[in-house]
C-alpha cells in the first residue's frame, strides 16, 4: 500500500452536512455553529465504540477538492494580504490536503457521530479522529 | 491520484532525528524536548519560505511503522488500562496513522526547520505543516 513515493490513505468515515459548496465553509478563524454527522465505515466502526457525547475530538479530514498544486496563498482568499506560504497557512489547498477540526462531540448513534462545529462540505471522506489532549 | 477508495498522500518532508527506535519516541502526555530537524523535499520548499524562527506549528506526520489494522488498544501500551477503541485514543497503531506534533520553531536553514518538542523517529515521513491558530 505504500511505495517510496506515497501512502494510501484510505477514509474511515465521511462528512454528512448541510454546507454543499466550498464557499459555503467558512475560513478557518471564522468558525460557525454548523453541525454535522460522521458516519463511520463498518470496517472500522468498532474503533469509534468509546467515542461519546461531550467527548472533545479533532476530526481529520481529507479537503478532497482542494488544488494539490498550490504553494502560494493569498490568506482567507483576500488580495489585500499578503500573498504567503502554504504551510504557514490554514488553505485548503496544499500539497496534502488534510483538514484539522476540533469539534465537540454532540451525540453518538450507531455508526454516526453528530458534532460541532464543522465547516466541511458534504461528502468530505474523514481520514482519522483523536481526542483532544 | 485518487480512486473512491483511497487517496495517495506524497511526503512534503521527512524527519531527522536522534530518535531511532519507536520505543525511544515517548508517547502523547509525557512529552520530552526532543529537538528535530524536518527537511522540506524541493518540489514543495516554497510552501515553507514564510515558516520563520518563533512560530508554533502543528507538524502532521505519516508514522509508517505503525499497525493499520489495529482498532483497540491499551492506551499507553498499559495492560492495566482498559482495552480502548483507537479513535478514543492517541495511539500510532490506527488505520491513518497520521501524527499530529504542535511545536515551536527553533530555526530555519535553506530547507530544513529546526523543532522542538518532536517525538519522532528519524525518517519519518512528514505530511503537511500548518500555523497554530
Amino acid at each position: 500500500m505504500a511505495n517510496d513515493d506515497h501512502f494510501a490513505l484510505r477514509p474511515i468515515g465521511v462528512v454528512e452536512s448541510k454546507l454543499s459548496k466550498v464557499k459555503d465553509a467558512p475560513c478557518q478563524g471564522t468558525m460557525g455553529e454548523q453541525e454535522a454527522w460522521i458516519t463511520i465505515r463498518k470496517e472500522v466502526v468498532e474503533g469509534m465504540k468509546d467515542i461519546k457525547a461531550g467527548d472533545k475530538i479533532i476530526v481529520l479530514t481529507w479537503l478532497h477538492l482542494a488544488d494539490r498544486s498550490v504553494l502560494e496563498v493569498y490568506p482567507q482568499d483576500n488580495r489585500n494580504n499578503p500573498l504567503t506560504s502554504v504551510f504557514a497557512t490554514r488553505s485548503a489547498d496544499r500539497p496534502n490536503p488534510v483538514g484539522l477540526h476540533p469539534v465537540s462531540v454532540l451525540e453518538v448513534s450507531g455508526d454516526k457521530i453528530k458534532v460541532a462545529p464543522l465547516e466541511a462540505i458534504d461528502g468530505t471522506p474523514v481520514i482519522d479522529i483523536k481526542p483532544v489532549i
